[in-house]
This record gives structure tokens, C-alpha cells and sequence, in this order.
């Protein structure tokens, strides 16, 4: 793999390259998008059962839309035992973590009988969408549920594309039943976004659409936006690495790896001091990528997007992680925690030459997902806090708005708002 | 005003003009807004200096845009002075409530070396949209921007269109210079979302913009979604009252008017158990209308979106607040903090008789950034919330990781990740 010596020049051409995998550049499914969910607004459920004919060469109707329960038991029977047994153990970790993310309603209140505060509300239904196609990822499922159910959430949905043979795989039901869905609808794409945000005959409106989806699905969700919330658009994978001359070069390479295999968009970019420990991770990765079953995409997500940069020193290297501001940081240095105290933008950090990636996809408990290209300037990981709300609680006694209640008359007066004066003057008319 | 009988066909049909007056039902405007973006990201400042010209009649170069601190000391000798000494007091309210909204980082170990947590990092550019036109509202500006403050976001920057004199009215000079705001840019509609989303010579680029607008900047916000963040998307104000016989029905009926007045697609609700409050508050607001200065907004939002709505009993009024999920609720009733523990959905809750709206809108500290048209279902009040994100921590040592690597190994595996597995194979390869 090439390096490449950090400078200005470099670090903007890299910063507009990794730009290009933007979501939001795709205008021209944009029409598309708009179609389909404008035919499920108006024909509902019949919208729903063409779309899925045409894009997934399923039938599916209001009778067998609904996953049943002998499904579920039927996938529980084909299930890998293994991966039933790692999936408990995981969401044990997942659901503690989360649950440290709990906010609770809070109030103040003076004497004089003011009292101020905000109550949270989990949000009432919420729809996860996961994506059928070649790659089934139950830790996904497990990902996009275990916030709203440990949120509070009172009606999880869930919706995914069947297969051609309308059934969905056995997995993913599993998946999600150990989570806590509480139901699955066989529809994928932007017409189960489009569902999901007005309603059908067979699937009731959510609050929220969260999950990952291909740029139809990204597209829908936008465009559905304010109807219902949605979580960030989601895009291809990242990692920033930043090591120093401590850092073992194949732990390395193998992490850079990890996401470069999810897809032929996905980042991988080492940033170190060390030009040593720079081409000993290069050479470390052309020997691993002979060996990896998922050889030819990584080589074309390695060839388009991923870099090892040389910088001058550690400011420098921390400098170019914040402005690249990637989804999974890995710091592998020294004094990891010091440098932790200097990144304001990154998804997820991990610390240390044992806190490998997968780690956190799979196992350790924080989400997985995680803002990606750039957003993480802006956007945070998945959490409870995508499943709460929050109301402004305001209760003032007339001893306590007897003091102030010109000031505030005034204050309106002077936005010609005379309406909102008149409501405070008639409560001390007489 | 007419009073209506609340039945299950008769809060179908409310719920339903209430949502004609969605911002997301504009889509004919949709294009001209992609082509002002377009344009701004292509020809940058030279667009905003057109666009101004052409949309606000007024001449602006990369000499004037900035506003000037002679043009801020201006404004200062030109304000109302008692404006400004409510302003200050305002501001300690507002700055007080928000101090007691920040979210603080959190990690929690393991004595075998695991390390997980989140870090909480303020924004570090936030653009504040401040509307033009008629109305000035100096209180939107502190609103808008002390949340951010408070957050410790590192720059501020406010955009506000010109006048045809190329200057900016006074009190939002002040409001704004009051508030912490880092510069003030001359320019509105569109354009100025696009330029704080992308940046132009003069304007930086932000991470996220806030503030109300029109029809065009609140389509513009939604079009540069995912490229920064945005604050949810403004619609018309409401307020519903929840009364039942204890209610005065003078102070109720200035209250709904209090929120009539704001613009013709306002809506005001009353829901009460009383027959007799309904027809008291009914005559309140005839006479009220005629003295009021906004009669006739008021008059058409009334006609339109008002509602006096007599409920069968307390359990029907309190689900149909949860239904509209209205911006403002006021509960003006025996045991105002019992109903309010039902309360789902609303943006600001008002408790008691002296608790009138205009007091949140102004005074008393909380955000009167409020989700409106039943976005209050998912989305919350303005707060230090958004402009924080977080990262997730993630810290194994070996001692950690080396009893469940083997589980990582297999949920990698199941998922076909081969070179996830890797990375965690090759950490106890010998």
C-alpha cells in the first residue's frame, strides 16, 4: 500500500475524495424516491405488495406481510446454536451499556413557587429497517433495538426485504426476537420507509425510522424527514487509525482491513509519526489482503479510499483524525488517553492495542452505529437518547409572576406581539 | 367562536386541517430552493451578493456583509433602552435554565481493564438564522443562540437578511451582541442556509444551523440535512389549553389568542370538560378580538385552525392533547401536576392559572424553540442537546479481551466478516 507524507495540499485532496462517498450526492434516485413513496401514500398497502413483486420477486400480501410466530420458531429451529449463544451475550452487554445512557426528568424550584424542569417522554413507536440482500448482519438488529427498548419505547416495528421465496432469514428474526421486536413486516426499500412514516392498511405509522438501508432506503428517509424523525443518514464505513512508533504494525493492519472488506466505498486511513511503523503496516497488508475471502473488495476500497499518512508530529496527526472526523477512531499510541482528551470528532474511539474494532461491532456494548463521513463533526452514535423526548415544564405562581409581569409585557410590546401582552396584563387587571 | 363536541370523527378531521399547515406539504417550492443552493455552492459569495440584491432590494459586498462593531455601537444608541434591560433579565433566566440542561462525560471500568464510556463535545461552529421582514423578534435571537453558548460551542456566526438600507434592525443587533454571537452576516432566505452549509469566501462553513425561517429557508434546511445539522424544521405556532371548570375563562381566552396572533396559520385549542367554560371562553375572545391590533390574523387563524372542544371527561381531553401533541400546552385545571404525568406529547407544558404562555416565550428560561405540528410526538424543545454529540469509548486490555475473543471470532465469522475476525485473531495468534 502507498504512503503518502501529510501536507495541506494532501490532507484537501483526501478530505474531497472521502466527500465523494457522500449519501447526499445521489440526486438523481432522488425522483425515483419521490414516486415510490408518493404511491404508498395514496395506494397504502396495494403500493406495497407491487413494489416488493417488482424489487424483490416476492409475493406478499395483507395475509402473509406479518411475520408469524411459527416463523420465529421455525428460524429458531435453523438458527447456528453458535450464533444464538453469542448473540445473548452480547446484548447483555449492549443493554448495560445503554442503560448508563438512561436521562431522566429533572425540575428546580424557588420558593416563591417558580418551578422550571424538563419531563422525558420515550417516544411511542419506532421502526427499524434492516437490509435483506447478500449480507445479513444480526448485530445490526441487535444495534438499532436495544436503544428503544432500553429507551422505553412501547411498539418496536421492524421491516426487511424478503426473499424471493417471501421468507426472511433466520438470523435476522432471531435477532430481533431476542431483542424485543414486536413485530416484523416482510417489506424493504423506500416504499417500507414510506410506510413506515404514513401508515398502510398493514403497518401503522411510527414516531421514528431508524436503520441502515441502500440509497433508496437513505433517500426515503430523507425525504420523510419531519413527518417522523429519523436517525443520521448513514453511510459507508471508516476507519482512522492513529499510531505511533509503539504500535504493533499487523494489529494494525488487520484493524485498517476490518472495514476496508465492508464495502468498495469504505475508508481505511492510517495516520502516524512512525514511517517505520508506516511501511511496516503497508507491507502487513498486502501480504493479509492475499489471504482474505473478501480480497477484491478491499483492494478497491484500499485503491479509492485508503491512505497511509506519514505526519510531522503528534499535532499534526490529531489535527488531520479531527478534520477527517471518522466513524471508528483507534488511537494506538503511547499515551492514548492524553490524545483521547485532544479528539473532538470521531464516532467511536477506541484506546490501546487491544481495543480492536470488532470489538466494538459485536461485542463490547456501545452502539455500532456510528456517524459516518464527517458527520461525526455534528451527529452522534445511535443511542437512548434517539428514543426519548423531552417537554419544557413551566409553572410559575402568581407571587412569582406578580414581580416580573411588565417586564415581560414590555418585552412583547416591543415585538408588537400585543395578543401575548394582553395575557399577561389580564391576570393583574383589577 | 363556535364550540364543537370532541368525537372520535370529529378529531380525525381536526387532526387533519391541523396538518394541512405541515412545512413539509411545500414541494413546489422545492426546486427553486435546489437551484439557490446549487448556485451558492458553485458561485458562492458573488450568489449571495444576486440573490440579495434581487430578493431584499439591497446592495451587499464582501466589504459589508460582515456586520461592523460601528454598526453593533449603533444599534446600542438606537435601542430601546428599557428592550434592552429586559433582554439582560431575560438572559439570566434563559442562561440559568440551559446551565441546568448540560450533559456532562461519563465512563464506568472494570477492574480486568475494560474501559467504556462517552465524551461529550460542544459543536465547534454553529450558524444562527434570524428572519427578517415584518416582524423582528429579539427574543428568537436569544433563544436561539444561548443554548449554544451554554454548550460551549467555540463560534457562533448569525445570518439575517438586510433591509433595502443594507442595515440590520437594532434590538436583533443587540440581542444578538447580548446573547455571545461571534459575527453577524448580512443575508437571508436560501441563500444563507446554503452558504453556512457549504461556506463562500466570506461565510465559514458550520456544523449545524438553527433558527426559524420561511417557507424557503425551512425547505433549504431540509435540502442541507446530512451535510450539516439542522434544527428540526419550524412550522406555525399552537397552543392548547387543557381546562376544566376551575379555569377563569378570561385568562383562557387571552391565552389562545396570545398564540392566534402569531400568523394566519396559528392554531389555538381549547379542550374542557366544561360546557360552561367553553361558552364563557367563547365570549372572552369575541371581545377580546375587536381590541386586539392583530385582529385580523387573529380573526383568519380562528376561523381556521381555533377550536373550543367539549371533552366527555378528563381522560378524552388529555388523549386528544397527546393526539395534536400541540407546541404550547397550558393544563389550567384542579391538579394540574397530576394530568401532567398523562402528558406524552407537547413542547412546553404550562402548569396553573398565573403559567401563561407568554411567560415561556420571554421570561421564565426555558426554550421557546418548541416542535410544532404534532412533531412534539419525536422531537424536543431547543436545548444545550443539540449542540453537544458524543463519542463512545471503547478500552479492552488483553486481560479482557482474551476470555470472549473466541465469541467475536464466531459473530464475525457468522456474518461472512472474514477480516473483522482477523483483527481479533491475530491479537492471540501465537
Amino acid at each position: 500500500m502507498k504512503i503518502l507524507t501529510l501536507t495541506e495540499e494532501s490532507k484537501t485532496d483526501i478530505l474531497e475524495n472521502l466527500l465523494k462517498r457522500s449519501p447526499n450526492s445521489y440526486g438523481k434516485f432522488e425522483s425515483q424516491v419521490a414516486e415510490i413513496i408518493e404511491n404508498v401514500r395514496a395506494k397504502k398497502d396495494a403500493a406495497l405488495f407491487d413494489y416488493t413483486r417488482r424489487f424483490d420477486g416476492a409475493d406478499i400480501s395483507a395475509d402473509t406481510i406479518l411475520v408469524t410466530d411459527a416463523e420465529i420458531k421455525e428460524a429458531y429451529e435453523n438458527v447456528d446454536a453458535k450464533l444464538l449463544e453469542v448473540i445473548k451475550k452480547a446484548l447483555v452487554n449492549i443493554r448495560t451499556y445503554h442503560e448508563k445512557q438512561r436521562q431522566y426528568s429533572w425540575f428546580d424550584s424557588e420558593e416563591n413557587g417558580i418551578l422550571l424542569g424538563q419531563k422525558v417522554t420515550p417516544l411511542q413507536r419506532v421502526g427499524v429497517y434492516v437490509p435483506g440482500g447478500k449480507a445479513v448482519y444480526p448485530s445490526s438488529v441487535l444495534m438499532n433495538v436495544m436503544p428503544a427498548k432500553v429507551a422505553g419505547v412501547d411498539e418496536i416495528i421492524m421491516t426487511t426485504p424478503p426473499g424471493k421465496d417471501g421468507k426472511i432469514c433466520a438470523s435476522t428474526l432471531v435477532a430481533a426476537k431476542e431483542a424485543g421486536v414486536d413485530r416484523i413486516y416482510k417489506v424493504g426499500g423506500a416504499q417500507a420507509i414510506a410506510a413506515l412514516a404514513f401508515g398502510t392498511e398493514s403497518i401503522p405509522k411510527v414516531d421514528k425510522i431508524v436503520g441502515p438501508g441502500n440509497i433508496y432506503v437513505a433517500l426515503a428517509k430523507k425525504a420523510v424527514f419531519g413527518h417522523v424523525s429519523i436517525d443520521s443518514i448513514a453511510g459507508p464505513s471508516e476507519i482512522l487509525v492513529l499510531a505511533d512508533e509503539t504500535a504493533n504494525p499487523r494489529f494494525v493492519a488487520a484493524d485498517l482491513l476490518s472495514q476496508a472488506e465492508h464495502d468498495e466505498m469504505a475508508s481505511a486511513i492510517l495516520v502516524t509519526t512512525s514511517k517505520t511503523l508506516a511501511e511496516e503496516v503497508s507491507k502487513e497488508i498486502d501480504a493479509f489482503v492475499k489471504q482474505l475471502s473478501r480480497k477484491e473488495i478491499i483492494q478497491k476500497s484500499l485503491d479509492q479510499y485508503g491512505y497511509i499518512l506519514v505526519a510531522k508530529d503528534d499535532a499534526e496527526a490529531i489535527q488531520t483524525a479531527n478534520e477527517i472526523a471518522s466513524e471508528h477512531l483507534e488511537i494506538v499510541m503511547k499515551n492514548p488517553y492524553e490524545v483521547m482528551t485532544k479528539i473532538r470528532n470521531a464516532g467511536a474511539i477506541f484506546l490501546g492495542e487491544y481495543s480492536s474494532e470488532p470489538l466494538g461491532d459485536y461485542f463490547a456494548g456501545p452502539n455500532h452505529v456510528l456517524p459516518t463521513n464527517g458527520t461525526a463533526k455534528f451527529f452522534s452514535p445511535l443511542s437512548v437518547d434517539d428514543f426519548i423526548k423531552k417537554s419544557s415544564i413551566i409553572s410559575y405562581s402568581k407571587e412569582a409572576l406578580e414581580p416580573v409581569y411588565k417586564d415581560i409585557v414590555q418585552f412583547a410590546e416591543c415585538e408588537q406581539l400585543t395578543a401575548h401582552a394582553n395575557s399577561i396584563k389580564v391576570r393583574f387587571e383589577d
